[in-house]
């Protein structure tokens, strides 16, 4: 059986990478598809580990070559996920969860059916354009920049399967790991277990 | 919005009620519908609380005033689920978390198209036989029937949304909890309050 596709997308600071960290640690079998990215890494970013950092150069090759499952433009730099892992890893039979903006989530929709799309939220404008503040080190100009891009996204987030409201962090951690663990526990992905449980069944 | 019904199904022996009790402590808001029976009721149990505890006569008479969502006989006893209760409590918006046999979810996935369906299954025939044998109250030709019931009731449960293996008790909590949580998170589900939180935004 193939692995099950999560998604999670997010404006800016509505605190996907806690999120993400999260699963990661209550999900230990959940493979975790590596970006490539051309932006320079932030402070205790490992190259492998947390992106592919690349020149753009490099970038620009992989996409001519159909590298990218879905590749984006975000504030000025690229960050794409690679094909061949990401089947690779579905076909094993892993899960997967991948991080991407919403451009990259309507791609894994329109290539993956059955992948699950969570989308994150902060509790209001409000409360986001204060988190982002708070962010020493974005400037005036990207804060404006990217309050626009959460009102973008907030306006088109409805085709996404699950919104988790990032209000209490504990709560919205609880919520995004009982969409994975309930997926888990659908019909069609529990039968191989319960035909071989009950095999002097016919079910 | 309406509520949404959530059924739990399982074979006797399966650890439906333990399962219940649990959802009932952690889904304060959840109503719970108390259904009518003609058997008698077992030690601890109170009537309105655990049942409608009624007469065979007074049953009778509710099935031909149609006022059973369904109902059902199982083992000599008669099972029903109120109607005019089950409406009310959905229309309040309130969800309704149904404990039902496995003829009663069909009548239910029938009527209401948006219910959402989890069966409880042992880990195995073998431990389901254990597990009866050692209800010291049960006769032997009461397991008998009980396993063949299960058996009954396993071979069709496969269009039940969402299939929980109750081996590990915690285990099998947490993915019926999980259940009923994710749901709550779906789109459909929140997009009122979002529309709310982010009334600046046309979504």
């Amino acid at each position: 059986m193939k692995g099950q596709l999560f998604v999670i997308s997010a404006p800016s600071g509505a605190g996907k990478t806690t999120i993400v960290e999260a699963l990661k640690r209550r999900f230990k079998d959940l493979a975790y598809s590596i970006s490539h990215t051309t932006r320079l890494p932030r402070k205790g970013e490992v190259d492998g580990k947390d992106y592919h950092f690349v020149t753009r150069i490099t970038f620009e090759k992989m996409i001519e070559g159909q590298q990218f499952v879905e590749w984006a433009e975000v504030y000025g730099n690229l960050y794409g996920t690679g094909f061949s892992t990401l089947e690779e890893k579905l076909s094993s039979g892993s899960d997967v969860l991948l991080d991407l903006d919403i451009q990259g989530g309507k791609n894994i929709r329109d290539r993956f059916k059955n992948s699950v799309l969570i989308f994150l939220l902060p509790p209001s404008l409000d409360i986001l354009e204060n988190r982002l503040k708070k962010r020493a080190t974005d400037s005036e100009e990207v804060i404006e920049r990217r309050l626009g891009e959460a009102t973008s996204d907030i306006r088109n987030c409805s085709w996404y399967d699950y919104l988790i409201i990032n209000d209490d962090l504990e709560t919205a951690i609880k919520e995004t790991l009982s969409v994975i663990l309930s997926e888990r526990c659908r019909t069609e992905r529990r039968l191989p277990d319960i035909r071989s449980r009950f095999h002097q069944i016919r079910l």
